[in-house]
């Protein structure tokens, strides 16, 4: 049987965009605390709306909210869709929202055709996803969803707030009790598939002239937020070369020397990103001084977390090296990073075909950051995500992301979830 | 005619150090502010010590203090013997004063064994040395009596008061109408020479196991305070190698391909040094971004300025070469810097001479930072100077200088004023 095409409703979702802008607009950018004011105006803006289209509304304890189309049999599988709907301070509107909103519109366009899926297909708003702004841990939103939230994580504290997870959870009228039982919501035996439509955080769609990227996987990392190279203060004039032990030089040895490497390895075809986040001699550094300390973060990340490796070898190398002919010392700090979580290849495959079948231009492309599909494929449910096209890059007000982007990106999704939901 | 071994009165001078410690100590270093309370009370104190010893005491119109023992022909061309009373904030106690008190204890010598030298023996006390703790402009004090300070520079700013050097030359009962007057107080047609001792402000004496050091030159520099790479800042995961404008790694490949051409020049035997004092991302920078910004302060000396202009030429090649390949943009901003001032061959000569003549271990050495004595090479007048050595630095409460090697040091200048003397 040809399905018909079912437009997704993006007109309702444009609107969606413009009231959450009006309301979440904090004279710079966009700011939607998680577990705060902003997360629970969107909340209750989505849910309304779904009410309004006649979906089954309900959050689950941790305060996710869930919206579903019924399907003809309401015991199979579930697909879900979804990102989620905080903000960084001062960011943009289409961060996490985009994927809300995708959803909404797949759901509303399925509802205004009168087509009546196999299975339930729900639109899931995450919490707080953004744990750089917020909560320093890992979607704790999809997480406490899929039961690999660890009950001892409900303690960290809002980084704005200073109060807890569990007491903001409890604030906007959830249950933390919930996590600390180790119950779960989302498993592999209640959900088929989880699909998340994403702005690509990065320049590459744009660069390359196309609306939509169908993402391979989330890369793992390994990172260090906390490293410095300690040598000596001296005077600047007074000190020849071979008396000095200068932090500053040692760190742009470092620097530049994994650089190279890196450089080495993406001629390779490895895909991978190296930053040094921040570099920088310390307050006490200043004109006719040589620098006695320095500063760093490094942030290395890839699908493959061999790369990842590969960096971190050479780092030790080179710093071994360095200190021996610097007379310097590196103090790396503790070394954080997270594990890589492939994309399900069955959801890639079916993406691909939903996008090839519409015409779409696309590629496949590795995520830059994390998102709460990497959750759900460490939870074993068959995870996939879809990037729309962005312009100015994310985390910042400048971001931007044009509608007729988004309803591609959003076409792919609606024909993705038709596919396995016949 | 053999001269007697006029000892230097080095208990005067120790017995003085203690008392300008006393006196000086800020709780946490030394601090004597330029035409301020604490350069006040040192010009107080030596004054005093030296009109009890006799000698002739006045002060010029910007404030340098002279303390003369009268020749046997006070027509002839005096000797002048000195350095600066000020220090930078929680500074060293030696570092300018030493030379003061060897003067000091140089002409107490002379006086105690009943020697009357050919022409007058003057030990100069100076104000204001230290530029880069006072006022922003370079020796007022020497080039006040040397003619050389021009009357804009009056208009400079004290860093912490805010007022004018001329206020502040005002308040310690002074005259900026001298300067004004383009009047001078010292000349080639009245001055012999000018010998300057002074802590060494680098570790190479301390390292090669020698007390004293006779400098051949003060060197010249080339220099960037306020340069500025720009860059594009992005996140850190979503943005890969080829669309990267990071300004980090930029700057960090400036600066360690410079270094390297630094080592090739010192391998060559060049004398020079180069420092990126400070070298940061700015506040903007942070975890998961691309860093859009970078900072540095740069620093080149030489007493051979065409090796400043080698570094410089490689700086404005690679400045070039990585705009280009990085997608960023170099600001260097203003560029400063100072002419070099070789020492005078003649009393470089006369000083080795005595240093020998002593059996004091030496070594001729460039000086790393400026001193008042390129003042008094810019004006024609032959001016040497003789290195003690310090051990930890200057410029910090940490510096420290043995009083064995201060001798040493002040009997090669009391042999020397002795030699030219007779």
């Amino acid at each position: 049987m040809t399905l018909p095409n079912l437009a997704p409703d993006v007109e309702l979702a444009a609107r969606l965009f413009d009231t959450l802008r009006e309301r979440s607009f904090d004279g710079v950018g966009i700011t939607r605390e998680a577990y705060g004011p902003g997360e629970r105006m969107a909340h209750a803006l989505v849910r309304a709306e779904a009410e309004a289209l006649g979906l089954e509304a309900r959050s689950d304890p941790v305060g996710n909210l869930y919206l579903t189309l019924p399907g003809t049999d309401r015991a199979a599988k579930r697909v879900v869709l979804g990102s989620h709907l905080d903000s960084v301070q001062q960011g943009g509107n289409f961060d996490g929202a985009a994927g809300v909103l995708a959803g909404l519109a797949t759901v509303a366009g399925m509802k205004r055709a009168g087509f009546v899926p196999g299975r339930d297909v729900t639109v899931m708003a995450i919490r707080a996803e953004e744990a750089g702004a917020w909560f320093p841990t890992s979607y704790p939103g999809s997480r406490g969803a899929l039961g690999l939230l660890k009950p001892e994580e409900l303690q960290v504290k809002r980084m704005d707030s200073g109060r807890t997870l569990a007491e903001h959870m409890r604030e906007e009228g959830f249950d933390p009790g919930f996590v600390e039982a180790g119950k779960r919501e989302l498993t592999p035996d209640n959900t088929a598939a989880f699909v998340e439509l994403h702005i690509e955080q990065g320049p590459v769609l744009e660069a390359e002239g196309l609306p939509v990227g169908i993402v391979t996987g989330i890369p793992g990392s390994r990172r260090l937020r906390a490293a410095r190279v300690l040598g000596e203060y001296n005077h600047s004039g007074g000190t020849p070369r071979k008396y000095r032990r200068d932090a500053a030089i040692a760190l742009a040895e470092l620097a530049a020397k994994l650089d190279e490497y890196w450089c080495e390895l993406d001629a390779q075809g490895r895909v991978l990103v190296c930053t040094f986040c921040t570099m920088a001699t310390t307050a006490e550094a200043g004109f006719t001084k040589i620098a006695g300390e320095a500063e760093f973060m490094l942030d290395v990340r890839s699908v493959d977390v061999s790369n990842c490796d590969l960096m971190f070898d050479r780092l030790h190398a080179l710093v071994a090296a360095i200190e021996a002919r610097r007379g310097v010392r590196f103090e790396l700090g503790a070394e954080g990073g997270s594990k890589a979580s492939p994309m399900d290849a069955g959801v890639q495959a079916g993406l691909l075909k939903a996008a090839a079948s519409l015409g779409i231009s696309h590629k496949a492309m590795a995520s830059g950051g994390g998102h709460d599909a990497a959750a759900f494929a460490q939870a074993g449910i068959p995870a996939g995500m879809v990037f729309v096209r962005n312009q100015n890059g994310s985390h910042n007000p400048r971001e931007a992301m044009r509608i007729e982007d988004f309803a591609a990106a959003t076409a792919v999704v609606s024909r993705f979830v038709q596919d396995i939901s016949q």
